[in-house]
């Protein structure tokens, strides 16, 4: 009787640290192997999103192209000296720039990417992005997106685009 | 002795639940009330990280400048279409562009900033630059920096800036 006293404790303090590990996951300054099957998960949803905004554009398909981006008014897109907050506007800005008179969408080629994953919902992802043009000119230059995990799935909550001179 | 049988073990489960709280903290999807303490002490950081850098440039101090960002052969800045690896490939790149022959540094204004905190060990910065030269004439656009929390302190490990055209 006096070890089970002495045990039960114990025990039940473990199975609490074991629970609460699991409910609440490490919070130390960098990423530790424990979270590579998260961050492997979270990578994958990233690409996917890309993927898709890379096929919707070469369909001519603006809307498809823009469900990469967070559906909110606090979406915020920098591009050389402009800035363009929320979705619609964003929206709006791509058609004016690519569906405008005279204007054509081109072949978007996203490469030289680096998804890193922040934490469990934010990621910062690194790229060049190129557009061909039927004329054969091209266009081009470097993008950072902070992507986040909100209630519809990984966003890109924020987009700063270069252009190469 | 019943009742003592009987609470101790629920008093120390709820002990274990507290100590446990505070050292693994919540990983919700969005920052909530009970981090807004950590998370004004990080904007404060990371404020007085840029406050720094812009007092080191209008210097003309390119190294003190340089401290704001990780020193590491992983730091990355993207211009235009052109990326720069690493700490040292990033201030040849300063000294060559604002100390080089003809050249000068002007004077630095950092506005419109907005410091998001994404969680304990990451940050994003958005906010605008403007050069004035000694000719009357202004260069400027956009940055947004990527911060994270390194053993130094709060450092920028990412760099996307752009000119306005």
């Amino acid at each position: 009787m006096h070890n089970e006293l002495q045990t039960r404790p114990a025990l039940r303090a473990i199975v609490a640290v074991a629970v609460l590990l699991g409910m609440f996951g490490p919070t130390t300054a960098s990423r530790s192997a424990a979270d590579a099957p998260a961050d492997d998960k979270a990578k994958k949803a990233v690409q996917e999103v890309l993927d898709a905004q890379q096929a919707a554009w070469n369909k001519g398909d603006l809307e498809a192209f823009m469900a990469g981006y967070w559906k909110s008014d606090d979406l915020s897109f920098y591009s050389g000296g402009e800035k363009t907050k929320g979705w619609q506007a964003t929206l709006d800005r791509y058609k004016k720039k690519y569906q405008g008179e005279g204007k054509e969408m081109g072949t978007l080629t996203f490469s030289e990417l680096d998804i890193s994953v922040a934490n469990a919902d934010n990621a910062i992802v690194r790229g060049r992005w190129q557009l061909k043009f039927k004329d054969g000119k091209t266009a081009g230059g470097l993008y950072t997106l902070w992507f986040r995990k909100v209630p519809d799935g990984w966003r890109i909550v924020h987009d700063h685009t270069s252009k190469a001179d």
